[in-house]
């Protein structure tokens, strides 16, 4: 599969995104708390609008899908998916953990993926059959020899649903344990899946994701020599379940599975 | 109180430990599985070293308490209270929303503080009788009408006691509800204070804390209109239980205190 020209397409998204949210980071307040317009409102629209634009003029034939505008579906088996603004209580906060995704899926799978953090100016690019980088070098993700000595990453306990609340609770006990609390990174959405790219933590256990929440992470993640399933262990596809378990270390998959029962 | 002399030593101290601490950031991550010389560890004991070594020379009668070296008493009457990684996590995840604190205190009140996050170039000063600053420019806190439009900010679920779990919690609710759990931001340690004095959230609540991770948030949040306090609602110095609220908006204390019980 030679992605060259959907790559240099995909930059040109993140590029078109990073100048209307750029804008916004952090601008006056008071709106936020509207109904309308809030400066969140307005950089999620105006980024995937502007992503839009060009996914209209480069693949008139493929489909899109959007966290703002929906769906469109295509004629060629591809979709792009987009989210302006993953995180966008960070964004809201000011943090700039927050970021643009954007995937590309062939036949449902993702096959490329972005995630864009605007701020600090951090893009980290996967594709099928090609290495992920961060701003063009390549990141691996770092082994892990155990679940005890694993950096687990989630970003807020209020996603999960009370069925799901258990299995992620057994998971960060064997993980974190009494004494390693702190081994549990909370907040930070798509960053932290870029991080995790980089070999900085080892886990990433989520809930509740849709299709353009996940689609952008799977390529970042695998490229980078991770694995990236659902809370079953199936890969990731169109119609998952918005579960999900990202890996550093593809060998810890059993052992997760194990301990979320 | 005339601190401009104090305040330009503690600008070194933020520089000194900036410069410890940045090559650090992102390092070989293999040795942070061991029990010494991880990166994090050398970090904050660099940082903390130089930052004794300048108070030493410029300050020898005044105490110093560190998260690294413990303290020496003094004979001044004042005590500078250092933590040079605070936001251990964050730094170990490759996340740029750690920060580095810096206190005075003078008879167990802190005076000056700073919050410095060395990655990001942000630097929030704060000190009894002027503004709050972040990178020299001027910040406010926000007005919030009520605990249902508040963003609120904790670093962890796992910081709280089983006997804490449940006011935060209560408070949790009350804001959140269960339309806008988005509204909590989870993670951020310092971090969230300096956001908090920039108007970008309005409540954050934690436990657990000692005098070296609160000291220097008082006066930058006070200074620029909000207010500090224990889960009681008093004031913070020195022999505070670790428990602190910080709010934009000083009309919400009493509401904040109620919905904890």
């Amino acid at each position: 599969m030679n992605l060259e020209a959907e790559l240099l397409v995909a930059h040109r998204l993140a590029d078109a995104a990073r100048e209307e949210i750029r804008p916004l980071f952090r601008a006056a307040f008071e709106s936020e708390r509207k109904g309308d317009a809030s400066p969140v409102t307005e950089a999620d629209r105006a980024a995937e609008e502007s992503m839009r634009r060009i996914l209209k003029a480069e693949y008139p034939q493929d489909g899109v899908i959007g966290e703002e505008f929906g769906s469109e579906q295509g004629r060629s088996g591809r979709q792009w998916v987009l989210d302006p603004i993953d995180g966008t209580i960070s964004f809201m906060a000011g943090r700039p953990i927050f970021g643009t995704l954007i995937a590309l899926m062939q036949d449902g799978w993702p096959v490329l993926g972005i995630i864009d953090q605007p701020i600090a100016g951090e893009r980290w690019v996967g594709r099928i059959g090609g290495p992920t980088t961060l701003n063009e070098r390549p990141v691996r993700t770092r082994t892990c020899k155990s679940l005890e000595e694993a950096v687990l990453a989630t970003s807020s306990p209020h996603y999960f649903t009370s069925d799901q609340a258990e299995p992620y609770m057994a998971l960060a006990q064997k993980v974190g344990g009494n004494e390693r609390q702190g081994m549990i990174v909370y907040g930070g959405d798509c960053y932290n899946y870029g991080l995790l790219a980089g070999g900085h933590l080892d886990i990433v256990c989520e809930a509740g994701l849709s299709v353009y929440d996940y689609a952008a992470l799977v390529p970042v993640v695998e490229g980078a020599g991770g694995t990236v399933s659902d809370w079953q262990g199936n890969p990731l596809d169109a119609e998952s379940d918005g579960t999900i378990i990202a890996l550093g270390d593809p060998a810890r998959l059993e052992d997760v599975l194990e301990a979320m029962g």
